[in-house]
Formats: structure tokens, sequence, C-alpha cells
């Protein structure tokens, strides 16, 4: 596969420099790599899931915000969902300005992302919020790997939707807090940590096996410049060291 | 009471031509008006009930998203809500400013709203469109009349916030089209809607009955301008009849 060194001249900010930073050169914008079918399907899957997983994330979260015990915790909770709206709103336009049905490319994910929520369904407050904390960041961490592979325009939008989470952080106070008051809560919060991020890479095998065209993407093929097995392995596990940070800053084994 | 004919420097756009349109001149600024503290604490309610209105919103509509029979659907109710979180946030953020405590604020207005919507939750997603289009319009009328009243500062806020509203339109054609289908379906809607009307006047007397700053801001005291009887009598007549009107554009009697 051809890669490019110089960055194109409708690459902007932040996308470019992250993927220099992460040292993966530009493969061109958007225009030249969809013209391979395989690449546009490709990018179709990956866009679609993530536009159903923001709509849905914020369908979650909006549910979760009942369980809050106060206003103030409430809507923080909505502000994070109306946030992954916003999100949603950016990558639905994007599919239809590149002439997809964005309800025909969400459609395959769907029933994936629907059981992960249903798996785990927060039982109260505190589970809320250790789900949108470590939820929103084990997917941000994912797109983000995925991001720098892209074209240059399909990498800058995904980073930019990503770029703007972290809303949860509030989450990280509150969580320390209630492990003070009684510690049996955290062990019982770390069980949930482990949780959720099993039934997260358990859904997002499902989905890899199930779409050819999306794990041609992650792990490479003909057509498309993916990770090799090894560099897999080595995103997996950055993954989930970010993972076993982010449980340490609740206060929680992982 | 005193009035000002001339707009004061810090006034902008919209909220004084639109209060100059209806006749109503200028009571002046925020820091002026808010020196009467029978003022200020009408305003902080009147403020307190907003947000917390646009904070139910966000919630109901997120839960009744649920019922759409597709992903459009779904993401047309959830993009209404996200919009009244941005709205909810203008409003805690102008309470904080002007060093109210946001969530004492709310908190009267809270068990009145969430009667509303215990007495209004939809059976089905026909139900909650018209509930999303005729509720959002029946407040956003209310507001706007209680506007023109206000200092400049708040008048703006409040008028801001409600004009970026209307993003129910999309409701009058789906539900045009269910009528069209089975027009027994207008006849359950038009009770519907009455119904709406109906809650949503019983719990305005409500919060009027027990909030007597609130009640001074509209019905008229010592000490702020409020309306008289007559006024009082007009602005509901106005708003019945926009109901009457919106009934209508949605192909239901009212």
């Amino acid at each position: 596969m051809e890669t490019h060194g110089d960055a194109p001249a409708n690459a902007v900010g932040q996308g470019t420099g992250k993927a220099a930073a992460t040292g993966h050169d530009s493969i061109g914008d958007w225009a030249r790599c969809s013209a391979d079918p395989h690449y546009r399907a490709a990018v179709l899957d990956l866009l679609g899931a993530l536009a159903y997983g923001e709509l849905s994330a914020f369908e979650r979260l909006a549910e979760d915000a009942k369980l809050a015990p106060g206003l103030e915790d409430k809507a923080a909770l909505a502000g994070m969902a109306a946030a992954e709206f916003q999100h949603y709103r950016l990558l639905h336009d994007r599919l239809a300005a590149v002439d997809a049905d964005p309800t025909e490319s969400m459609r395959p994910f769907v029933e994936p992302l629907d059981a992960f929520h249903r798996m785990t369904a927060p039982a109260d407050w505190l589970e809320g919020l250790v789900k949108a904390f470590v939820g929103d960041a084990i997917a941000s961490d994912f797109y983000r790997e995925v991001a720098v592979r892209l074209d240059d325009d399909t990498r800058d939008l995904v980073l930019g939707v990503m770029a703007d989470t972290g809303h949860a952080q509030f989450a990280v106070a509150k969580v320390r807090a209630a492990i003070e008051q009684d510690p049996r809560v955290g062990g019982r919060l770390a069980l949930w940590g482990r949780r959720l991020m099993g039934e997260a890479l358990s859904q997002a095998q499902r989905v890899v096996a199930e779409r050819d065209a999306l794990s041609n993407l992650l792990i490479g093929g003909a057509e498309v410049r993916g990770f090799d097995l090894v560099e897999v392995g080595k995103m997996f596990n950055r993954i989930t060291e970010a993972h076993t940070k982010r449980m340490a800053a609740l206060g929680l084994a992982s």
C-alpha cells in the first residue's frame, strides 16, 4: 500500500498531528482512498458502528441519569448524553455527505450494541457512573487507535468526535468518595468494571467476526492497510493498560 | 412602576426588538431591576422553573425516543432532547452567574413538572410525537409572553432559549400520515392533545398558587410590573388560540 508522507492540504489540525505523533503516515484523503470500494465499505462500517454507538450511548446515559441521587448529578450525566448526541449528528451527517444511507450503515451494529447495553444495565447510580466513565473511555481509545490508519478526512472526523469526550471526569470524585464511605463498594465496582470490559470485548469480537469489511480494516487485508496480528495484540494491550489506569483512578482494582 | 423607553446599551438584538414589537417598554437591565429583592426572587423562580422544565423535558424526550419505530425517528426525538439540555445549561449557568443556587432554584418545580410528565406519559410513539410538538410549544408560548415584561438581560436569555425550539416540526408530517392511514387515530390523538393542555394548565395553576414571587410576576403586585387580570385572560386566550392552530396543523380537532 502506497503511503504519503506529506499531509495533504485539506487535512486540518489535530488529526494530522496525532497521526504523525503516533508514527503513521497519511494514506491520502477520502476522495483518493474511497475510490477503492473495499476501503469505502470498511469506513462506512466503522462510521455506522460509531454513529449507532453514540446514539445508543445517548439513550443509555439518559436512562441511567434517572438513577442520580440529585439534580446536579442527573444534569452531569444528561450533559454527557447530549454530547454523545452531537457526535451522533456529526457522524450521521458525514455518512449522508458521502452518499451512504446512515440508517443502513448503522443497522448491522444495532443488535451487538443493544446487547452490550442490555448486559451492562447498571443496577444503581454508582454502577452507572463507572459505566459512563469506563465505557466511554474504552470506546474512545479503540476508535483513536483505528483512526490513525484512516484517510485524512475520516481520521480528522473520528479524532474530532473523540476529542470532545471526557465529560465523565466528574465520576471519579464521586466514586472515590463512595468507596471511602464504604470500602465494600470498591469490591463490587471492581467486579463491575471487569464485566464492562469483558462484555465490550465480547461484542467487539462478534462484530469483527460478522463484518468482513470492518475486520479487514482492523486485521488487515489485501485492500486496506490494517493492523497485523502483532499490532492487534499491542493495540489491545494499550487499551487494557489505559483501562487499568482508569480503574485505579477510580480507586478500583481492575 | 417606572419604565424606560430607551433600550440600554447592553441589550442585544432580538430581545429588545421583540419586546418593542409587542409594545412593551424596557424596565431596565438586571442590575437595576434586581436591586428590588421581590423582583429578584420572582426571576429566580422563573428561571428555576424554566431550567427544571428543560431538564425534565430532556429526560422525557429521551425516554419517549425509545418508542420510535426506527432509527431516524429515534434520532429526531433524541435531537430535541439534546437541544433541551443545551437550554438547561444556559439557564443553569445564568442562575449561577447571578449568585443563585441552581438546584435550590429548581427544587420547588420538580414535583409539579414531574407530576405533569407522570400524568402525560405517552402510551405509544404517536402520543409521544404529539406531546413533543404540542407540549414544547405551549411552554414556549407561555415563557415568551412572560419574557417581554422582564428586565432586558433576563428577557434576552429567555427569548434566546425559546427561539431555538421548533425541533418538533418533524412531528407534523408523521402525525398527519398516521391519521390518513387510520382516521380513528385522529380522534384518539385529539383527546390526547386536550389532556396535555389540561394537565399543563392544572400544574401551572398549582405552581402559581404555591409560589408568591412567581404569581406576583404574572398577576402583578406592588413590587413588579405584572399582568392585570384582563391581560392574564388575554394571554391565556392567545396561548389557547396558538394551541388550536397547532392541533389543526396536526390534523386534529382541539
